[in-house]
């Protein structure tokens, strides 16, 4: 069966995450699988290479899905969006490729890359209250990236990830953790092979600490260094996370 | 009285344009009006230095409010911002200045900057439908800056202005009409002292018959001394349209 790569933008807002839900509840997964059964005909099942939560957004989600027929991938893509768009979801399938039989968005994948987003100023946000978190306490975006390049590296991420996190090891080789101010905002570029469940908002969490000056650098390497949940900052809220890119071999 | 400067941020989607409507529809006006009134108990005009259109956003709209007590500008941002809030608007007053008794949001500004964007590829957008023009067809950037280069200057624009547009004279002196391409977002950057009614609306959609490669440069001069709005390309939607900046002396 052919196998197609989807190149997915959304806009998390509306969604309980990608993941296909149990019960009746919006799912960015099942948007794309009931576009393709009406597309197709075939109920298929869309594969992806992170399942980002409720209310985080995607520029670069990448995922694939096999269909019976031999299709243009340019038709795939404009009858994904056409039946995206009748449903009014917030999802657009940007750019589809055929791919070997043996890609696999999940595991074929040798790098992800978020950015978390914070508009750091006293008033409240008006154009991009969903899409970025609001920070009114000036924060030292230097002081933050300094902080951030303690965590870089190969390390157990105990104090990072969630206790919901259900993979095996808590180990992870983080590549980049980049804080970088433009004007009002403060954007937190993370890069690695792959990331542990609720990481890169608890890392915003705790680097906000120290960009309020409430913690320095000695005290994020301890945070790590005690790989105990307890000693990771208050999780930074979802609407500030994108999912850019999946790099493939 | 106290006069004081508010610089106002809105996504413009939810409301019939700044200006406060005689029937019940959301304005910009009447939202900030209802927070000052909460705020103070007094029955304030706010005047800004543009009537943006419904569905137009801005990150730097220019208003004055004058209120009888002597506040602090902190304290009149937060409680507007407060009010604002609770009312579910999408409006943030970003900055507040005290300023004489003679400065007027609208007649003291010297210059105005908006930007139109567009997000031109193949796609539907999910993060930015409300937030950028989607344009399908591949555009030509330079050509739309090299074409919009003759409008730039001081001319009869009766061609690119509403026909409801309520100025005594079509003259105007554009200052600025930039068209910058990064990656698939375009965007046309407009400076004039003043603008006419859907003038850059007006620009956008001309300009996008430029880069569609359907009109030259030609097209768009002779457009311009038809001064006949017959003669204008179809106007760009208002989601597009930010009002940016106001410089004042």
């Amino acid at each position: 069966m052919p196998r197609y790569r989807l190149l997915i933008e959304y806009d998390g807002t509306s969604y309980h995450g990608w993941q296909r839900q149990r019960v009746e509840q919006p799912s960015v997964q099942q948007a794309i699988e009931q576009a393709a059964l009406a597309f197709s005909g075939e109920t298929v099942r869309v594969a992806s290479a992170g399942r980002t939560d409720a209310g985080v957004h995607a520029r670069g989600q990448t995922g694939h899905v096999d269909f019976a027929r031999n299709w243009k991938p340019d038709t795939v893509r404009d009858a994904l969006n056409a039946h995206l768009g009748q449903a009014g979801h917030t999802i657009a399938i940007v750019e589809v490729c055929p791919v070997a039989d043996d890609f696999d968005a999940r595991f074929s994948a040798i790098r992800r890359h978020y950015i978390y987003r914070i508009v750091n100023r006293r008033a409240p946000l008006a154009l991009e209250r969903h899409q970025a978190w609001h920070v009114a306490r000036p924060l030292d975006a230097d002081a933050m990236h300094d902080a951030a390049q303690a965590l870089v590296g190969r390390h157990d991420f105990t104090t990072f990830r969630s206790i919901q996190c259900q993979a095996k090891s808590p180990v992870r080789t983080l590549e980049r953790l980049d804080v970088i101010r433009h004007g009002e905002l403060v954007e937190i570029h993370a890069s690695a092979r792959s990331f542990l469940h609720n990481q890169i908002r608890s890392f915003a969490g705790t680097l906000k600490r120290v960009g309020e000056g409430a913690w320095n650098c000695a005290d994020v390497k301890a945070a790590l260094e005690a790989k105990d949940r307890r000693h990771c900052g208050p999780v930074a809220p979802p609407h500030g996370l994108y999912f850019m890119q999946v790099d493939y071999d």
